[in-house]
């Protein structure tokens, strides 16, 4: 499974994400963009932030329309010249604060960002997530700059993949659905939740993830209370787990699985059976041109239909250097943009229904990641050994 | 290892929280909090929205002076009144738009934050993290009210711990501590960092912790380098880990242990030993009442006078509902404060140092968890095994 680093399309993919983000860095008339968060950074730049859950505003990386980027890191007392001489366009790393949230060190952040950002000559700055407190100082330092926010066109233009890019998802998709599958048949009835995740963990590890991001194992929960808490598998129940990681290359995978211990009651077969009906319906309606709400609203009004409870959120959602990111696939309600699926999205699908046995709700889910192709969907998960019918 | 619920001071914890929450809201004339990240949404209601590692703005918690919360969830497509009975102040839960940074979703977040707010006749209203154009649209919907940024004072006022905090962040080490010893136990030669990650990660989850913050591993890689590449493990050299996790009740342990395979060659044992002798003379030099910066230049001075690298980066951070908050352990010229250290504080150290034999760089690193008392530092992680004079 642990694929050799040569092999990986990391370089096609970085080249990929630069000259797009070069092309809408031009046209929006952004002469630096200024990134905290480690999937922005990573996009930008290819280096890697993502430390620690937590680190999301312990480096920041400034980066021109060319690519070329300084970045301020946690774990260094000097500027280190060219760290990374196979990757051309990482000029310069900086010393910044180490081990703390950005908005605590206000005063280290802003005189440091301020240095590099006038060395470099900025103008128009476009930025993804600053302390509000932090900006204001940092406005004040440079006034004759503008910032502008631009998270939210970031992850626009990150929704549609290149083919290196799902290639990368693919892997963490390998790694992610083996560590599912081996949680999901090590399962046996006394074993708690939190062993389920152990072994799911000890796997995405072992199989070269590099980082895990979640992992949720629901048994006789509701929706929504998806956190282990020492509960024992039981004989004739469901339980889902849903885990996720970072692949080599820091893209992700977001999967879930409902395994049954035995034989389940009836109503659970049924509801069950079902659910994977509105999930086929789901992804065969899921196909270039087709807006993010008609996936949504197939899977749930099958459910509805056969008078099971729909998925009470979002069924899906885009996956890239986040497990979560555009489009969204909701109601159209419940979404500021009901977007078109496009060649080149990779999203996930995760439909789920519950029912009620002897007064227990038990709740049913399923997701997979799938590459939206010019014929509809192409699934990055393999299938969970009780969907075989699943592509 | 796993504790009952029942015996957990979760209670205490979220009572000692709210008061001194409720006191500082008084004091600073706000009447609400609108927070978005999980630990401080955790802090200020005791909700659990540390879903996945990136679901640092899917939730959204409305918080008056007396800790009354209605909180923003990704998970239900209705109004959930008193969703915890056990939770009096938590009053109900709305709906969010589901698995997307909040920056993608503006309107969406816009209208339902307005609503809440203008509800609840909001007009002084701390925050502590809004993307820059969702923060801009809030405003210009609600002008009458005022928003002012307080990430940085909240952090202030979580530095010093409750006993019953502190009791909960004991648990997390005992986890994180067990699973390191457990995986620098397990490793042999051959074995490579992945495997390492791999067994510290499986005993994090059966242990019973709540998310898994972060696992590195440094064989044969400069500081800074941490992550795992798949590097086999050789006789004779050192390597580290360095994993942290949320333990019951959302409190974090960091912790980092150096590991031998057989005997390592005299430099290595030798910068060792000065690592260890400069970790007890942080140790010792932190008590209340002593500035930060004093506890971090004892250990870089000791190993600066031995001849050995300094640590290139904070030798410590506070530790609580984050793995690494306030107070910072820098130099005097990289933290914006050099806090004194308080009864209550619960700090990290973390010194590392590196030692060159034949060629090839080797570094060594050491990190337990503290709470500070009147006589000083109290361990909460137990001792690595190669250093039976630690605390």
């Amino acid at each position: 499974m642990t694929v050799a680093p040569q092999l990986l399309p990391v370089a096609a993919a970085r080249t990929a994400r630069a000259d797009r983000l070069s092309s809408w860095m031009r046209h929006k008339g952004l002469d630096h963009l200024l990134l905290t968060a480690p999937d922005q950074i990573r996009y930008a730049t290819d280096y890697r932030a993502q430390l620690v859950s937590e680190s999301t505003d312990w480096y920041a990386a400034v980066v021109d329309a060319d690519g070329e980027a300084e970045i301020f890191v946690p774990f260094t007392d000097h500027v280190m010249e060219r760290p990374e001489p196979a990757v051309d366009r990482l000029r310069r790393l900086h010393p910044a604060p180490s081990w703390a949230p950005a908005a605590c060190q206000p005063r280290q952040w802003v005189t440091g960002l301020s240095v590099v950002l006038r060395a470099r000559g900025a103008r128009r700055v476009g930025f993804d997530v600053l302390d509000a407190a932090l900006l204001h100082d940092l406005w004040t330092d440079l006034p004759r700059l503008s910032f502008l926010p631009c998270a939210a066109e970031l992850f626009t233009l990150r929704a549609v993949k290149d083919d290196s890019e799902i290639q990368l998802i693919d892997i963490a998709c390998r790694i992610n659905t083996a560590a599912l599958d081996k949680a999901v048949q090590a399962a046996q009835p006394g074993m708690r939740d939190h062993d389920l995740l152990a072994v799911a963990a000890e796997h995405q590890h072992s199989l070269g993830a590099e980082f895990l991001t979640h992992s949720v194992c629901n048994i006789r929960k509701g929706s929504g209370s998806w956190f282990a808490d020492g509960a024992p598998l039981r004989e004739g129940e469901p339980f889902f787990l849903d885990t996720g990681c970072h692949g080599p290359g820091g893209y992700a995978s977001d999967a879930a699985r409902t395994g049954f211990l035995g034989e389940p009651p009836p109503a659970v077969s049924r509801a069950w059976s079902h659910l994977l009906t509105a999930y086929e319906e789901g992804r065969n309606a899921a196909r270039p041109g087709v807006r993010c709400s008609t996936v949504h609203d197939t899977m749930n009004a099958y459910l509805l239909r056969h008078d099971l409870p729909p998925t009470p959120y979002g069924t899906g959602h885009g996956v890239g250097l986040r497990c979560c990111e555009l489009p969204s696939v909701n109601a159209a309600t419940r979404m500021d943009t009901d977007d078109t699926l496009r060649v080149g999205h990779v999203i996930a699908l995760e439909p789920e229904t519950a029912v009620e046995v002897e007064g227990r709700l038990m709740v049913l889910k399923i997701e997979d990641n799938f590459a939206v192709t010019p014929s509809g969907l192409r699934c990055l998960t393999r299938a969970t050994t009780s969907d075989d019918s699943a592509p």
